[in-house]
C-alpha cells in the first residue's frame, strides 16, 4: 500500500522533530459543546454515547472544528472511557455531568472478573476512524492533516473504573492501590493490555498518530505515579505499532499534573511528551533535549481574556519554546495545544485568534 | 514578658533548622470530621461556623487530636476563608459541601468597593487563639506544645472571593485575571495587606508560628504562579512580625501543586516550605539547600491502606528526607505532615500509626 500523502503534514513533521514551515497547532476537545454546529449534532444524536458511538456522527463532529480553523491536526471523536465501557462496566453520561459507571471494580471478585474486551466491542470507533480518514481525503488523495487516535491510559482508566466516577480526592482507587497493590497491578496490567490493543487497531484503522491521556496521574505520589501509571503507560507505548504502510506513527502521551517527572515521561518510548501550563517550555525543553517533541501548554483559560491576550500568550507560549531549529542544525519539535481540553464555554473566535495568531508569530520563529 | 517554655518544642525547633530528638508530627486539618468527639462539638455548635466562631467550641476541637495522639504542634481551629467573611463577603458552610460566598467580586465596582476589613470583626479568632494557648498551658507555666495559627493566601482566597465556591476550572477568576489583570492586582495587594495583618493579629494573641495555604497556587500557568500567588505570599510573609516576646516566629508557606516552583517558593522569606505528595522529598532538599526547611508530604489516602502501609510510607517519607543532621554538621529541618487535609472518612486508628511510626523511626535516623 502506498504512503498516505498529506496537503498538511506540519503536525506530524513536528511530533518528529523534522523541519516545519510553522508550528502546528491542534486544541485538546477542539471537537465540544463551545461549537453551536457540535451541539446541533449532539441534539440530533440525543446523547453524548450516541454521538460517540455513531461513525456518521463522530465524523461530523470531528470535522466541525477544521472547517472553522486551519488546525493542522484531527482528533477522532470519542471518549477516553470507551475501553472500560466495552469491559462491560456500563459508561454512561447524565447531562450536566461527567461520566459514570454502572458497575465499579474495588474487591477481589470485580479484579478476578475483568479481562481485556473483544476488540469487535469497539468496532464502532474503528469504523469512526475509517470513516473520518475518507472525510479528510480531498479529491486529489491527499489527506487534509493527520488524524490522531487516542486513550486514556491504564491508571486513568483505572481511577474511573474504581471510583465509577470522577473524584476529587481519588480514595477508592488510592485505597485500593495502598491496601492491595496486587489487585491494583492486575487491573493495569488489564488495561494495558487492552489499551495496546485498541490504539493499534485504531492505527490500522487508519489513526495517524495516537495520543495516551494520562488524565489523573498527576495525583498520584511521586513513586507511585512511576509503579502505577507512568510503568502501564509504558507497556502501552511498547506494544504500539510505530509503523504502518510504510509511515512512523508518531505517540503523544499527556500526563495533567506531570511537570516534575517530565524526564522519566519522556524516557517512556513516545514521541512526543504533552505538558500542561504549570511548566515553563523553555525549562522543559532544556530538560528532555533530544529525546522527545513538546506538545502544550496554554492554559485553557487563556481563552476568556479577551483577543489581544490570547495573542499575547500564544507568542508568549511559542517564544518559551524558541526556535524549532536549534544551533546545532537539529529540530526541536513543538505542537502548540492547550495544556488541557478546551473548556465548553469558550468564545469560538477565542479560537480562530489563538491558531491565527500561532501559524503568523510561529512563521518568523521558524525563519530563524 | 518572659520567653514561652514549652514541654516540647521539637516542631519549632525543626522550623528553625536546630537539633530535634526526632522528626515533629502534625497532620493538617488533625482536629476535624475524622474524629467522633469533633462531630459531637460540631453538633452542639450547630454549624460549622458556629464552630468556628466560638473561642470555646474552638478550642475544644483544636485540643482533640492532641488528647489522643502525640501530636508535637497545635493548629488553630478555623477557616482559610474568615478573612473574605469579614470583608462583607458572606460565607457560609451547607451540611456535606464546600464553602460558599453571598457575594462574589468579579465586576470592576466589586473590586473598588473592596476594602481590608477591620481586624474587630476576626476578634473571635484572635480570642480563640489566646483560649487555645491558655488551655496549652500546663500546671507548671509550660506549653504542651506550640499553636500554629494560619490563613489562605491572597490568591487562594482571591479564588473562593471570585467563584464564590470552590471551582474545578477557576473559570471566573483566571477570566479576570487574564481579562483584566490591574483588577485582579488590586484584589491581591488587598488580600496581601488583610492577610498580613490577620496572622500579625494572630502572632500578638499568641500563634506561635503562622502558616500560609496556599491551596490553589497550583491552578496557575507558570508565569501566572509567580506574579499572581508568589508575589503577594512574598509581601505577607515580608509584613509579619517574625519576633514576638523574645521569640522567633517561624512561617510556613504550603503551596498544593507548587512542586515544580519550589526553588522560588524557598526564595519568599519563609522558614518552612510545605510540599504535596507528588515531590520527592530527597530531591526537594537538594533543590533548597539550607534556606528552608520541609513540611510534608505523606498523601492521605495512604491512610486508608491500612497499618502496614501507613508504618511502610512513615518510615519512606523519612528517610527521602534523611538524616537530618548533615555531614557539615547542620541541621535540615523537617516536619512530617500529609501533602494535604486528613480525609474525613480516615480511620482514627490509622492516624495514631502514623504519629507513633513517625516518632519511633525518626529517633533512628536522629541517632545517625
Amino acid at each position: 500500500m502506498n504512503q498516505t500523502a498529506y496537503a498538511n503534514d506540519q503536525f506530524l513533521r513536528a511530533c518528529l522533530r523534522q523541519p516545519t514551515d510553522y508550528t502546528p497547532v491542534w486544541l485538546m476537545r477542539q471537537a465540544g459543546r463551545y461549537l453551536p454546529e457540535y451541539n446541533a449534532t449532539r441534539a440530533k444524536a440525543g446523547s453524548f454515547m450516541g454521538l460517540a458511538t455513531s461513525p456518521d456522527f463522530a465524523t461530523e463532529v470531528t470535522l466541525q472544528p477544521l472547517d472553522r480553523y486551519p488546525l493542522d491536526a484531527a482528533i477522532l471523536f470519542s471518549d477516553i472511557l470507551t475501553v472500560p465501557d466495552a469491559m462491560g462496566l456500563g459508561l454512561s453520561f447524565a447531562i450536566g455531568e461527567g461520566p459514570r459507571f454502572a458497575k465499579t471494580v474495588r474487591e477481589e471478585a470485580d479484579v478476578a472478573a475483568l479481562a481485556v474486551p473483544d476488540m469487535d466491542k469497539l468496532r464502532y470507533v474503528f469504523d469512526a476512524v475509517a470513516s473520518i480518514r475518507k472525510a479528510l481525503t480531498l479529491p486529489d488523495g491527499r489527506s487534509r492533516v493527520p488524524l490522531i487516535g487516542f486513550s486514556g491510559s491504564p491508571w486513568t482508566l483505572a481511577c474511573y473504573m474504581v471510583e465509577g466516577a470522577g473524584s476529587d480526592d481519588y480514595r477508592h482507587v488510592k485505597s485500593l492501590m495502598y491496601r492491595r497493590p496486587d489487585l491494583m497491578h492486575r487491573v493495569l496490567e488489564i488495561n494495558a493490555q487492552a489499551v495496546t490493543a485498541y490504539l493499534n487497531a485504531q492505527i490500522e484503522a487508519g489513526a495517524q498518530a495516537v495520543m495516551v491521556f494520562d488524565s489523573w496521574g498527576g495525583v498520584l505520589a511521586d513513586g507511585a505515579f512511576q509503579a502505577f501509571s507512568l510503568a502501564y503507560t509504558r507497556r502501552v507505548v511498547e506494544g504500539l505499532k510505530r509503523e504502518h504502510q510504510g509511515q512512523r506513527i508518531p505517540c503523544i502521551v499527556f500526563t495533567k499534573g506531570g511537570g516534575q517527572w517530565l524526564e522519566g515521561i519522556a524516557a517512556c518510548g513516545a514521541d512526543v511528551v504533552g505538558l500542561d501550563w504549570t511548566t515553563d517550555l523553555a525549562a522543559a525543553r532544556s530538560r528532555v533535549g533530544d529525546r522527545v517533541a513538546l506538545q502544550g501548554n496554554i492554559d485553557p483559560m487563556v481563552l476568556f481574556g479577551g483577543e489581544a491576550a490570547v495573542r499575547a500568550e500564544v507568542r508568549r507560549t511559542l517564544d518559551r519554546f524558541g526556535a524549532p531549529k536549534k544551533a546545532d542544525g537539529n529540530w526541536g519539535g513543538h505542537v502548540l495545544n492547550l495544556g488541557h481540553g478546551l473548556n465548553q464555554h469558550t468564545p469560538p473566535e477565542a479560537v480562530a485568534a489563538l491558531v491565527d495568531e500561532a501559524h503568523t508569530h510561529s512563521r518568523r520563529n521558524h525563519q530563524n
